[in-house]
């Protein structure tokens, strides 16, 4: 029991499942499966609050996982898996050397690290959906339970195989899928021509380059997915007995739930089943523990600092961290960090360090002057909803083109995690927080992405209430979903309309060749009678 | 005085108006140009609302017009024009029969037909736009208010016009402009492939023939608005002194306010700044006078039928009428219509006609059994809203595409004004009447239609009070709009990728030719030599 949540172990749990959803008569039966690591961070308080508001919730996750346990107002249901926690930590440790290894002085050689990092995971969730979808006891308990909905995180692709298979629709939360296969499976047009690709480092404003430089990338990363997502495809058809993609199994979602809003990212064509909930994260703050309360409220007029690297990164090699706590000895304000690693001796008295902090809520207090973090989509956007400028060290994954967006908007500086200083630390620090315009355009942006209709969670479980209530949202989805590639970009109709075209030219082409040759002919005959 | 509202006329007003703005000291200034006819009808509402919630609301219509004047919680200021009443009913009735005499049997005709009366509307139109814009009292008066905002529908081009020159954002209250021209000016893409054009007759579900069609109808259409709208472009360019077409202004739109919901529209793209409040115009209602509701309330157990062809049509030839006299004879429902022609002696007892008709409030009533409609938009909104069943007679504009909607939905009837008889009409009736899945579809319809996150109205407002508060919606804007045609769709790009690979291509063929020759050569010289 976790909360008022409810957490079951194995497929045993099946009896105790049945019990507990027979018991209660509520609104509406939800099998949610979530994605591990920080997309579960997003995640969470959706599936809570629709718990909490009278829906069965069922949450369905791996025995040995990242950061997936329980949550309040929900089953939890946990399946066993091949691997144990250290050959799991093993995995993550390697991806992190081969992230911290990485050439990243071009955006080629950062796209491929990033893509071989990304198989690595993408193999681990599909040996993690292969160990549910094997699971024929789980399997047959869940579907038993006829539930309405299937809420889950398409950058695994159980949840959509099993709501294919239970018949049921299904709700995607996501920020987005790699080389953009979310837009492509939604039939989202994303002009190449001012919607900037991922490691592309452009903005939404290119010149030719930066469009040539765009278009390529565009098609590389095409290539890249058909490999990234060759194995998702098989156990896709493998699974439902027929002949489907991954990306035509994901066109089936009635909704697309995306962590989305344009005080970060830049506008461009949506389809009416997306649902743009960015800033999800930001809604609830708790109260601090009292010593951090204490620690932060007593950090006179210069503030405190706020530094984490994401749920990934809780250290750094030796040496490294030398360089932050220098530079944090040379700056008047506080710093809590998120850190487990050495500290040294000499550790200044200004720096707290912590296993884990509560990072919405610090960036809410009002004596925080910045926030230094990796640029990850949760710590962009609390820090956008608390309006604190920041000092980005993007690590891996869509943190660079995260921080880029930032930084163009002119509310927070951009630094290498590869190659920092102390010095340049203690520069880009001091620049965010003694130079006033970059809380100015950060309050500006706070203000316009707070000022909204309706909050986002609240429109989160609308849209997912609204398909259970109405067994899908059919009038949402377009048409396009019933064209292939060609019919879709009416090439066959050009071919017409071009066929039609040319045979009318040749004919005519011809027939003035005949009618020519024909005068000529008699020309030539007249001349030779007059001669 | 109108409600609660001021009615000022004339110029000379521009005082008065100075005082009535400066004495209120509220939330935003807005400027409101609305258009005349049904138009008025959607905006009403939200520049009632906006008033109501404290904004100062200035609303500028021509001295005479169909449906414009005053409006609650306003002030309606008037200005001058070269026409009179008489002279403006005139152009209205041409139009009419225009559309009465015009051969409806193919798509064609009914595209080109509608064309002929929006050239009409829009010289009006652009009339009436001129005498405002060369008003230079008036425009100086307004100009001295600093409003905050332009709201206005882009079906008539000053308002756009006026808020460029007076460097203040636009709001856009629309269904849509003929040929698309709001997609176009939004930069939102509507492959031709499965959104249907108006008067192509096609549903999002096209076959090959049909993609073609839709095709063809695109090229024409696109001809069609360029002559149409090159009367907009020369009041624009001379007005504001630049070179710039009426679409590329529109593009500077803050946010487009659309009468657009997925239970009447099929889907298709849309753009961050593109809000949707379809079926804003059925928010409220109110009670009926005492006799109709007399009347509708003793219809017992058979109900009565809701009969009106919009705001511009209240009456038709007698020959015609007669028919649906003779029709309303044979059912045993009462019927309540708009109508203020001649009136048969032998009119059924079972008929109420009425000069005008509380349409919305009539269909709320839980006696409604059936609606007859022309097809506006409104009209189906408030059909769609209160769950009613309809036949429709669509008479022209988009009137027959939403008709078609409405058809393939399974909701209604269709059958042609122009050869109508009783007995159509009565088969029409009984049908959509008795049998129930009529109105089975409409209520499942009007179900998904109403259940929204907020209502249309106060999403408008919102929108509208957020540009107010911002100065604009740059955060949505599209950068597609700094890019010209051939940017936008890579084209320049593509051009220069084609280059590299035919010159690659060549100078292979080139390199391996030579090779070749020298190969042979080199064989021919040995084999020479051997001999």
């Amino acid at each position: 029991m976790a909360g008022g949540g409810v957490w079951l172990r194995g497929a045993a749990a099946g009896l105790v499942l049945s019990l507990c959803l027979v018991v209660s008569c509520r609104a509406g039966k939800l099998l949610v499966i979530p994605a591990d690591g920080s997309h579960w961070t997003g995640m969470k308080p959706l599936v809570e609050e629709l718990g909490r508001r009278g829906n069965q919730v069922v949450v369905v996750i791996p025995e040995v996982s990242g950061s997936l346990g329980p949550s309040e107002h929900t089953i939890t249901l946990t399946y066993p898996v091949p691997y144990t926690r250290t050959q799991l930590q093993t995995i993550q440790r390697a991806n992190l050397d081969t992230i911290m290894a990485s050439d990243t002085s071009n955006d080629i050689s950062r796209m491929w690290s990033y893509y071989q990092t990304l198989t690595v995971l993408r193999n681990y969730t599909r040996n993690n959906c292969d160990s549910l979808l094997s699971n024929q006891d789980m399997m047959q308990t869940l579907r038993e339970q006829a539930f309405d909905l299937m809420l889950t995180d398409p950058f695994l692709p159980c949840g959509s195989i099993i709501a294919d298979s239970f018949n049921i629709p299904a709700v995607y939360f996501l920020r987005g899928i790699p080389c953009g296969l979310d837009d492509r499976a939604a039939q989202c047009p994303t002009p190449p021509s001012y919607v900037p690709r991922f490691h592309s480092g452009n903005t939404d404003d290119m010149d030719f380059l930066g469009r040539l430089k765009n278009m390529m990338m565009y098609s590389l990363e095409s290539y890249l997915c058909t490999l990234m997502f060759a194995r998702f495809d098989k156990l896709t058809s493998r699974y439902l007995e027929k002949d489907i993609t991954y990306r035509e199994l994901l066109g089936d979602g009635a909704i697309w739930l995306l962590r989305y809003d344009y005080s970060f990212e830049y506008p461009k064509p949506r389809m009416p089943n997306m649902v743009n909930i960015g800033g999800i994260n930001c809604g609830k703050r708790a109260p601090l523990p009292p010593d951090l309360q204490e620690f932060v409220d007593e950090s006179g007029e210069d503030g405190f600092v706020v530094f984490t690297l994401g749920s990934l990164v809780s250290q750094m090699p030796e040496e490294r961290a030398k360089q932050f706590f220098d530079a944090f000895s040379r700056i008047p304000q506080r710093v809590v960090w998120r850190y487990t690693g050495v500290v040294p001796e000499n550790a200044p008295a200004n720096v707290r360090v912590m296993k884990w902090l509560p990072q919405n809520d610090l960036l809410g207090h009002p004596k925080v002057k910045a926030f230094i973090t990796h640029g990850g989509t949760h710590g962009i956007y609390e820090g956008i909803c608390n309006g604190v400028p920041m000092v980005m060290l993007p690590l891996f994954g869509d943190q660079d083109d995260n921080v880029h967006r930032m930084a163009v908007r002119g509310v927070g500086e951009v630094l290498s995690v590869f190659d920092v200083t102390s010095d340049k630390l203690v520069e880009a620090l001091n620049k965010v927080i003694n130079d006033k315009s970059y809380k100015e355009k950060m309050l500006k942006l706070s203000t316009v992405h707070k000022d909204r209709p309706i909050e986002p969670l609240d429109l989160a479980v609308f849209w997912t209430e609204f398909v259970m209530r109405h067994g899908g949202a059919n009038h949402l989805r377009p048409a396009a979903h019933d064209l292939n590639w060609i019919q879709y970009h009416s090439l066959d109709v050009f071919a017409l309309l071009l066929t039609i075209v040319l045979t009318v030219v040749m004919v005519t082409v011809k027939c003035c060749k005949v009618c020519f040759r024909k005068c000529c002919g008699m020309i030539w005959t007249m001349k030779m009678k007059s001669e």
